[in-house]
């Protein structure tokens, strides 16, 4: 008998952390708020970043490094940079350690410390453009289109895996542009291949949309973001795209001369998924039993289970199985021949559930016997047998049948947690039961923080879909020209 | 007329430093110590990463990703480790800044001084082990074989580019087995795996061998290393693998039962190599017109100019580039055709052999009408003109030529820096002009201090290489068992 797992309706945050640690995701570490990604975590991970890196290439930008450390003083050249991130971050003051006299171990050694204090990058705006500056004279030398696969730190006090770490592992992508309009066509163009990243290959539908003010990235002129619902009606915010304007320019002395020699600070985005990429799939799909993977993201794609009494039948089995196994692997397809044996069918089953294989194949004796083979896909957890005889394009059809089917069933569930509300009552009324809230705004922060305070949800964005519906605002009654999306969030 | 490089005759250390920024590789920062790795040198890193990332895959290895900080206590837990890592690390004590009362920027929060300090990691093996520790209790759960690709920190006082960085990039592997003879065996492959990937592929020739005790891993039973030789006659370790014994389960307590139920420590091995090898990809190759890459690690395999008056012969070569690349890249060679209006074809040849890109195409008006095309090889800076027809399959032929040669001359070029010296006094005359010694040694660390003391050799490995020719120690006429090599490193 299987081990009790907390299901979602339990409660939802304890059924989350057991699911990590059960799929073998990620656990935490030792050091206070960061986490160990565990190999097959880390396997989905490669496939998010292998996916997305091929599109930033297609899209023209090429990946480069830089320093992991910002000399504090940078971090103040950017006025609003520094509120955002000064608060939360780590800092290093020295760069020896040293015997104690005591014989009581190693201590810092008060003779090595650092003239300035390093930080450690929360974000790499200021360390980038202080390179850029550097690098740009002239429009010839622009657009500069780069990005970086990093870590970072953002000192957290509460932390969750994948959600919210201290260290966290992400893309950010830098760029420097001779135009206004070309920084904003760059941006907007980021937040696409995210939402087609986000829909196509983690089958997660997506709102986009621009921040507002308060929710803004601190030193952005602007922030476009796709905003992600989870099955317990709280919102997250999967990634993010952001027109800097010429701030950082300006904080850096960035300046380029264009073909008649005029000189003119450069306009710059940003824009990154993290890691936290992995909370939003583990929490759009999965269910009571463990992780549901779409099959683009999953390591292993089909994993086939013998089941057997005798070394003939097992033989016979891995016989039609690798057969099967080098068929699949030559369509582009992952498969695992799970023959261990020191573990029973079922145990194998379960495990293979829990870490959300989409297609799980078994195969008998008297499967063997008839041409036959048990199928079973994880999304609906319904079987079929199926004739083994053209079992690998079966599959390959399957495959994109549970990627669709799960798009269109996290579709439905936003569909049926998404509403327009038109009176504060019933907004907050709504919004104790979670979901997406369309609601009319009169557009300023004092009306955003009472609703905040009142209520703990956040204007998530005001989505870039066109919406001609004008109306009042919910709190104030003012005019408001267009209905914005609140939700709680992660 | 171009400008004025320095050669590697005149200064080999200015040649160095001066071409890393000439190909556009990387880039000292503000940040003391940290480089910036530019996109063209990132590509190139990123070829040897993954071909390598394929290579541990396929010897059963997985990816995951352990904290970047590391409790000051853990390291503390090996007694070498901490002598050979303590020294030189950056220290986090604080976890936030802030606004100074007196307006003049952000000061570090003394309320915000961590309990124990942090230290960024210089290498993993005890957040590593630590985390092993509650993985592990049986002989079932082993063997464990993890990689990770990682930035690492050690505080070095004299950097410089690739070479010596206080930040760089790198793969540590960590593996756990129940047996000595199987962690033995698993960094022995290791280092095969090195020394595939940097003849194969690097084009770089190594003598596989073990490291004396002076010069071994802090905290290692047994350090294995490839030794390649630079042009300039000194030494570089391209990369090593350690065999740990059970130093690091002991320290964390690691202990797993075996099949009769007894517990012992786990045996341990890990194995890295760095960003370094781009600085050894640099010393291998380059001449004095700038960086020759290996085609296997080269971003751009073949480039194309057209050279043409008139639009029309544009077009026209145009034409013919653009469908011999599409021939190319279905090879899969990667090819850029250049046709850069603001640039002369004499620039960008000259661009072109900087960045080391091994193959260059020019075709003209003449070249067209005629059928043919001159193709250049960086290599041997030779030119020859081709026929159009078929030149995709003779260009696959001359990169292949290429990468053999670079290969040839390199072990040419080691062949004749690699000496047999018997006696001390010819030993110090040569190893003052560089290359790799092979001499007697008592085996003693005594004779080994004294040796680096008087001429800043030292051993480069105890080669793996079978070798009956006993002798008697060049220095103290001690006997001895087989030749070792010295030279001056890196």
């Amino acid at each position: 008998m299987a081990q009790k797992h907390t299901t979602r309706a339990e409660d939802y945050s304890k059924w989350y952390n057991e699911l990590v640690y059960r799929a073998d995701l990620a656990e935490h570490s030792d050091v206070r708020g960061c986490m160990v990604i565990k190999p097959y975590g880390y396997a989905i991970w490669e496939k998010m970043r292998d996916i997305l890196d091929k599109k930033f290439k297609e899209t023209g930008h090429s990946n480069a490094y830089f320093p992991l450390f910002i000399p504090k003083s940078y971090l103040s050249k950017e006025a609003s940079h520094v509120d955002g991130f000064a608060k939360e971050c780590a800092v290093v003051t020295h760069y020896r350690l040293k015997n104690a006299e005591d014989g009581s171990g190693v201590i810092v050694d008060p003779a090595a410390k650092l003239e300035e204090e390093l930080i450690v990058r929360p974000t790499s705006e200021t360390i980038i453009w202080n390179s850029y500056k550097n690098w740009i004279q002239s429009y010839r030398d622009l657009p500069i289109l780069i990005n970086q696969w990093a870590n970072v730190v953002r000192w957290e006090m509460r932390t969750r895996l994948f959600l919210r770490t201290a260290e966290f592992l992400w893309q950010e992508g830098h760029t420097a542009h001779a135009t206004k309009q070309e920084a904003i066509a760059e941006a907007e163009q980021m937040l696409d291949v995210y939402a087609d990243f986000a829909e196509n290959y983690m089958a997660m539908p997506v709102i986009k949309g621009r921040k507002t003010v308060n929710e803004r990235f601190a030193g952005a002129e602007d922030t476009l973001c796709i905003e992600a619902l989870m099955q317990d009606g709280k919102a997250l915010q999967a990634g993010t795209s952001h027109f800097l304007g010429q701030n950082f320019a300006k904080a850096f002395e960035v300046k380029f001369a264009d073909k008649e020699g005029k000189l003119d600070y450069v306009w710059a985005t940003s824009w990154g998924v993290s890691t936290r990429l992995m909370g939003a799939l583990i929490m759009t799909h999965s269910d009571d039993e463990g992780l549901v993977l779409p099959p683009a993201l999953a390591p292993i794609q089909v994993v086939a289970v013998p089941i057997y009494k005798t070394d003939a039948e097992l033989q016979a089995i891995s016989g039609k199985m690798r057969h099967l196994g080098a068929k699949l692997r030559s369509r582009g397809i992952s498969f695992k021949f799970d023959d261990d044996d020191n573990r029973r069918p079922g145990w194998k089953f379960a495990e293979y559930e829990s870490k959300g294989v989409p297609v799980r194949i078994a195969m008998g004796p008297r499967d063997l016997e008839n041409g036959m083979a048990e199928v079973a896909r994880r999304d609906t957890k319904t079987k079929e047998t199926v004739a083994y005889e053209g079992l690998d394009t079966f599959i390959e059809q399957l495959l994109a049948d549970i990627q669709t089917n799960l798009l269109e069933k996290a579709k439905n569930f936003r569909s049926e947690n998404m509403t327009k509300v038109d009176t504060y009552e019933d907004f907050k009324k709504g919004i104790e039961k979670g979901g997406f809230f369309l609601a009319h705004w009169d557009g300023t922060s004092e009306t955003e923080d009472k609703i905040k305070e009142e209520t703990q949800a956040t204007i998530r964005c005001i989505p870039l879909e066109e919406d001609n519906e004008s109306g009042v605002c919910m709190v104030t009654g003012k005019p408001s020209a267009r209905r914005v999306v609140f939700a709680k969030a992660y």
